[in-house]
């Protein structure tokens, strides 16, 4: 497995980019500022960022116009799509960054940091409404289908932060109830941007489905690889102090697989993260010893292989060009290798 | 004029209620509990609260339904739009909040305050989804044009929030300025309302620009008459303390008028409300004297009796049955009714 961005990720950006800033560019000034500045498109100060700018590594419309390639049609047709995509993205990460309080996104300030929460919440909201735009300015039924698709997602997305936020008050959370979260927070969007390209140039609902199968598994597997992350992951790679999730004591699946093992280690856990007062470092290294003696570490690992093997399958069940397939497949390795 | 609220509210709401409450049914159990307090479905434990239930007035709706009555057609068939118009006002009524720190709406606690910021903003996100999901099961074009109709109010409605943000940290906000962020905030919204019904049973252009050319005029005065109230209305009606909008030194149009109006007394009050401590109760009696002094609360009267006259034209202008128009001139009187 390799970390090298495939070459197919940024000509997907090549592509994607006018598209994105153009669309931004009819947002009101005191919403485009906020925008721009969280894509990466701009500073702080609104001026132009320049192509190495820190933005995100823009899979999603990478997944987007390779749909649109498998449906026979040249990557240009699916860029309304992509973007669409982009948008939806980065509207989730805006307000996620202030409900999880975090400070920082791609080693710069979070908007609501920079901007205050209220002119943060708008520019997410601002980039949800854009991204419908998008795809219904294509009159023709598959604007509307796209749509449709894209909204669904959002309302898994919304569901799954909703459960996710939900899970922070309680101690009696389930590794089903786990998996259904992670299946709407995070596969739902990866399965419409595998699929949406597609969708928006209108192919078979066969290659739609399959193409969604793929991204779902696919999307499963990016979560347990970030979980796993999250508690074994260096710092360097992660962007975010070690073990930071056992900080939060966030309910991730590692974590909730150990909770709920029936091991004595995972009763110790439980015991560990109850406790009211904050957690020492010596606390956070006990605690990643005992998610991995109680078997949530081998669970999520094997979670994520199993998954990503779901996700081949999908996707040589699905009929497309063989390039076409490659390049899916070098995204899914992409970003579920291994880091810790 | 009166402050009746007309019979035409009640029966949509009525109509309305029940697409409302299972549409809200579709969201995740932890985002339904949210989104069904804040609309009044509901209390804070997620009980029924009944017909007594201190909901919004549902003023929207009623609009929506007249306007496929304008059309000529059942005021069923504008169900779905009346629900997308009333969802996206409480997108932004729970987004609002946040931003604007207010604790307290129809007299309830408001969701922040009662599930966490977090919570809030995932509400709100999934009544803005369910609003277009509503209008685009529609196949037919018109669903679609009904979207995109919304879409747009919901951009304005975006930037008019945004440029309200970004003046309470501007000393030079200009009348006009402040005219365009009303015409955002408030009237983009409401000009939907007025012909989105319409536009969603296929009524022609002219029909639909006559009506929604009368919602501007009337979201203007509506936003007017606020504006006076936010400083001389009285508790018992506005449901907040009494001048709460010149306590919060927001730029309201008869404020902004004052500080524009090149008079002594505008230069008094911008003085007053620059300074950095708290504002006393004194403070406040002198504050709005200076308003009316410097000519902004006869410039806002006047405003107001000038969008209303001009929204009388276009409903005169346009052409409906004649209880349709009586009855949306006796909305147009209700909400800009002075009560101060």
């Amino acid at each position: 497995m390799t970390a090298t961005i495939p070459a197919g990720v940024e000509s997907a950006r090549d592509l994607t980019g006018p598209a994105v800033a153009s669309a931004v560019d009819r947002l009101s000034p005191d919403v485009r500022i906020v925008a721009s500045y969280h894509l990466g498109l701009t500073d702080a100060e609104g001026r132009p960022a320049g192509r190495s700018a820190p933005a995100g590594k823009a899979l999603r419309p990478a997944l987007a116009l390779l749909s649109a390639r498998a449906a026979g049609a040249a990557p240009e047709r699916g860029v309304p799509a992509a973007a669409a995509v982009e948008f939806v993205h980065n509207f989730s990460l805006l307000h996620d960054d202030i409900m999880d309080g975090d400070t920082e996104r791609r080693h710069r300030p979070t908007a609501w940091t920079v901007y205050g929460v209220g002119a943060a919440i708008l520019a997410g909201d601002a980039l949800l409404v854009l991204a419908q735009d998008l795809l219904l300015e294509n009159a023709a039924p598959q604007g509307l289908w796209a749509s449709r698709c894209l909204s669904a997602a959002v309302q898994r997305l919304i569901a799954g932060q909703g459960a996710d936020l939900a899970f922070e008050r309680r101690d009696n959370v389930t590794l089903d109830e786990c998996q259904q979260m992670a299946g709407d927070k995070t596969a739902a969007l990866m399965a419409c941007a595998c699929s949406i390209g597609a969708i928006y140039v209108g192919a078979p609902a066969e290659l739609a489905m399959g193409l969604a199968g793929f991204g779902a598994h696919v999307g499963l597997a990016f979560q347990l690889v970030d979980d796993l992350l999250g508690i074994w992951g260096a710092p360097e790679i992660t962007g975010k102090p070690v073990r930071s999730d056992l900080r939060a004591r966030k309910k991730s699946l590692p974590v909730v697989a150990a909770l709920t093992s029936g091991t004595e280690p995972g009763r110790q856990l439980g015991a560990l993260l109850r406790r009211t007062e904050a957690l020492t470092e010596d606390d956070l290294v006990r605690a990643a010893a005992l998610v991995e003696d109680a078997g949530g570490r081998e669970w999520a690992e094997k979670a994520a292989d199993s998954a990503l093997s779901s996700a081949g399958q999908c996707l040589a069940d699905t009929d497309m060009p063989d390039d076409v397939r490659a390049e899916f497949a070098g995204i899914a390795e992409f970003i579920t290798a291994r880091q810790w």
